[in-house]
């Protein structure tokens, strides 16, 4: 069992056998490090970085079951090499074990051990939620009226965005910042999730899969209900119609047709809208940032941390 | 996502109307709450009781997914209501609600809920490692040299008994009992657990279905390898043929096939040893009892309680 966790993890090959191969961007972690290490708090933040890498890989575990996805990172997932009960099972497991790393923190100081760790099961409830909403929206004719951006939203806000608001807050939480400090260090990681996740959606659409390492046309294809499409629909006519008959059919999509709807999604404008989507958060990012009381130069370090995310 | 909770828990119908229908025996909380009330603490030990019944209904919304079972308690499982994506995500949130009822514990004494929690980590981990040893066991074929009595145990006292004795500890914890006291409390439940456990086994082959309540030879349907097989496997000869011939075939069992198969097990010697194996956990739990500070009634009561459960 926690052999199958290492080989998620990257620390073992399919043989469970030690390893050191590719296991995650460890964007969640390195996040709560990086901006405890500005506060001056590298290491106290250690425990409830290692609890949110842990809980975030538990969750694309079992993500990985119910999308029937059968390589992430280059490799076979669990429930591939293992079998569907043996996924489910290991990744309860590290659920629990994201509790565990937080026990450490209950020696310094408990009471504050048990604010952090009340905050971070808020959040990882929330993310429940938001995969329960990523759901009901998978599950709706796009036709549906609650197919909406607001929808949208708040599905991708609880599903990722949260999560690494969770990493930026909890460094500031372990830091004893203020609270006006810890508030906008939240919204700082969640205005950051969301503008990683809209760069994400129009990257599976408009990308380069030379460049990004995806399916072209990838969420088209698996007829994911993202924010390009939610604009699309709302405008009516052509596009509209395009989206309804291309989103119906269970037949899998031409290379060809799947470039066809991306340009008309782009001549409707659905690219602009999600470029300025993805401004708007970045936006506010530097809003966030600008209330924090670290330096000017780390300050420019945090603002411009999505583009240092964006695949190259 | 909570709907579905409060529908597995007993609080909800398939509509997600409330209701209040039969969610389970309670047994792990109610025993929980039964010795600390004997200690005089039973409104303390409310939050780890909780618990533990989240986390035991938990795992068991998990299980059916696992063990592809329709109904449990009489009424259609989770993923069977609303397929297997919804029963992994609902019961994951149910695993953080089982650690977000101890947030209140935290309140009184931080570093007494520290421990607490870590010591049902520690258990909920046992859990999933038994599940665990539970499918490696069902994967072996029978005459697997590692199907012995002694994998069986270890198995049945992870998965099932661990959470037993987490119970009746927690209480001890809770009620700031002595270590000793702590210890003893612990073993008990554990021995409870499988003496539980072990008279369920008894009660799947040699039990009456309409006093059980179960499918007649459910587990020899099942082809489980409860002890009274691996007992039967090491007797050699005729019994031993007759299961792995029985054991291998993919088919159906009939239920004269069934019966032969129990009398054979029987006549082998293996309902005996079983007997005898409950009755030395009945005795270890009456050794762990005289070693609580309790009245000789609430001794008397823990003792006798076995027998109280099982099913009539």
């Amino acid at each position: 069992m926690y052999g199958m966790l290492r080989y998620f993890m990257g620390f073992a090959d399919e043989h469970l056998e030690p390893a050191c191969v590719y296991g995650g961007k460890r964007f969640r972690s390195a996040l709560a490090l990086l901006v405890g290490d500005m506060y001056g708090m590298l290491d106290r933040v250690i425990p409830a970085a290692l609890s949110i890498e842990l809980f975030h890989n538990f969750t694309l575990i079992h993500d990985d079951i119910v999308d029937n996805d059968t390589m992430r990172r280059g490799r076979p997932t669990v429930w591939k090499l293992w079998g569907i009960p043996h996924a489910i099972n290991s990744g309860d497991a590290q659920l629990v074990l994201a509790y565990r790393a937080l026990e450490r923190l209950y020696e310094d100081d408990p009471m504050r051990a048990a604010r952090v760790q009340a905050f971070l099961s808020a959040c990882y409830l929330e993310v429940a939620e938001g995969q329960y909403l990523d759901f009901i929206l998978t599950d709706m004719p796009l036709s549906d009226a609650r197919v909406t951006r607001e929808s949208y939203f708040e599905m991708i806000r609880k599903k990722t965005s949260v999560l690494v608001g969770a990493a930026t807050k909890v460094a500031g939480l372990m830091a004893e910042c203020p609270d006006a400090e810890c508030a906008a260090l939240y919204e700082y990681g969640v205005h950051l999730g969301m503008a990683v996740q809209l760069h994400d959606d129009l990257m599976s659409i408009w990308g380069d899969p030379q460049r990004t390492g995806k399916v072209a046309f990838g969420d088209l294809r698996e007829r994911k209900k993202t924010l390009p499409i939610i604009f699309g629909l709302a405008q009516g006519g052509e596009v509209r119609e395009m989206l309804l008959s291309r989103y119906v059919s269970d037949a899998s999509m031409t290379d060809a047709e799947a470039a066809e709807l991306a340009a008309a999604l782009e001549a409707a404008g659905a690219r602009k809208d999600l470029e300025t989507e993805i401004a708007r958060h970045q936006d506010a990012m530097r809003v966030a940032v600008g209330r924090l009381s670290l330096s000017a130069s780390a300050q420019e370090t945090l603002a411009a941390l999505h583009i240092e995310c964006m695949p190259r």
